[in-house]
Parts: structure tokens; C-alpha cells; sequence
């Protein structure tokens, strides 16, 4: 992995932001119930990706016979912290889809994308 | 936008995670000054993309002469809650750097990696 990519990658966060939020902005396309279970689809796949990694969590990293403890356990608390949030945020919305307090009316019914 | 995108989309969130996370895994083969630089750019990256998403907030979302409060928020809000948390856990790296409680011996030096 170059040198380069390692110094220029962390600071260029913008497109690190793929189809998730853009497919967000398109949600009135579809009917709140549709993207209700969607959501939950993704509740229960970051879920699950949370728990492996509570489970991978090791407790350093040996490289040359040196043990760097915390270094190598940076990727996982990132994902733990990042998915952590966004968790929280996704059970809020299926909440307030399923109460009722977040609603529409889709713009695109089933016909009409075909 | 394909109404099959939208609805799968949400759900497979693996593939959103992408060159950060990575970068991370392979921190050992920068210097704790180096990452600490990178982390500090993307730092204030971040900053100013909360910023500006604050500033967009709208108040609803006008589609077919019918206004939706809240929906079309939800990708600013998303954006909001997920780098609110990065945000976060890089200002406690930042730190961690800076104060030397997080360190580790380079793997590749800047002539190794030519």
C-alpha cells in the first residue's frame, strides 16, 4: 500500500460517502413502508457487523517481534464507534416510521418505475 | 433512480465501508507524526462538512405542491449524527497522538517504500 494513498486517504473523507445518503435523498420515491423495512434490513446487517467486531477485538499487534498495542485495533474502534451512531440514529427512524410521525406519500409507485 | 436500488441499497452497508477504515488497518507502516497530520487534515475536513450541512438545513421538501417536513432531511441528518461520532473518536486519536500514549515504531520509512 503506498505511503502516498496512507497520507492523502484519511483526509479526503468526502468520497467516502457512497450510496447510503444519496439514497436517503431519494426516499419520497419510495412508500414509508417500503423504506421501513429497508432500513431494518440495514439495522440487522450492522448489527451483526458490530458483533464481529466485538469479537475480533484483539488485544495488540505483533509486527518484528513487537508488540504495538491499540495501533491495530484503530480500525476496529472506528467501525464500532461510526456504526454505533449510526445505529442509534437508524432506530430512531423505523421508530418514527412505524409510529407514524415520519410519513409520506411516494412519488413513485411500483408501475410507474417500470 | 431504479426503485431496486433504493429498496437494496439500504441494507448491504458493508460496501460502504471503504478506503478509511482501510488506511487504518495499515497505520503501522506510517510514523505517529505522520497519521497524526493526515488525522488532523481530515479533522478539519469534517468540520467544515458539519458546517456546511448545518447551514443547509431546510425546513420540508416541496414535491407535486405537497409539502414533506423531515424526509428530505434525513440524509443531513444522517450525515450530522455519523460524522458527529467520527468526529469524536478522531479528536480523542488526535490526542492520544499528540500526547504520546499512542505510539508505535513506523514499519516502512519514507526510503523503504521507493
Amino acid at each position: 500500500m503506498a505511503r502516498e494513498w496512507l497520507l492523502d486517504m484519511p483526509a479526503t473523507p468526502k468520497e467516502e460517502f457512497p450510496g447510503f445518503p444519496a439514497a436517503l435523498s431519494h426516499l419520497l420515491m419510495l412508500a414509508p413502508q417500503e423504506i421501513c423495512d429497508a432500513l431494518e434490513r440495514r439495522v440487522r446487517t450492522l448489527e451483526e457487523a458490530l458483533a464481529a467486531a466485538d469479537l475480533s477485538g484483539e488485544s495488540g499487534y505483533d509486527i518484528r517481534g513487537t508488540t504495538f498495542p491499540g495501533v491495530a485495533l484503530l480500525e476496529d474502534e472506528y467501525l464500532r464507534v461510526v456504526v454505533a451512531a449510526e445505529l442509534q440514529w437508524l432506530w430512531s427512524v423505523v421508530d418514527d416510521l412505524r409510529s407514524g410521525d415520519l410519513t409520506w406519500s411516494a412519488a413513485i409507485s411500483a408501475e410507474d418505475s417500470e
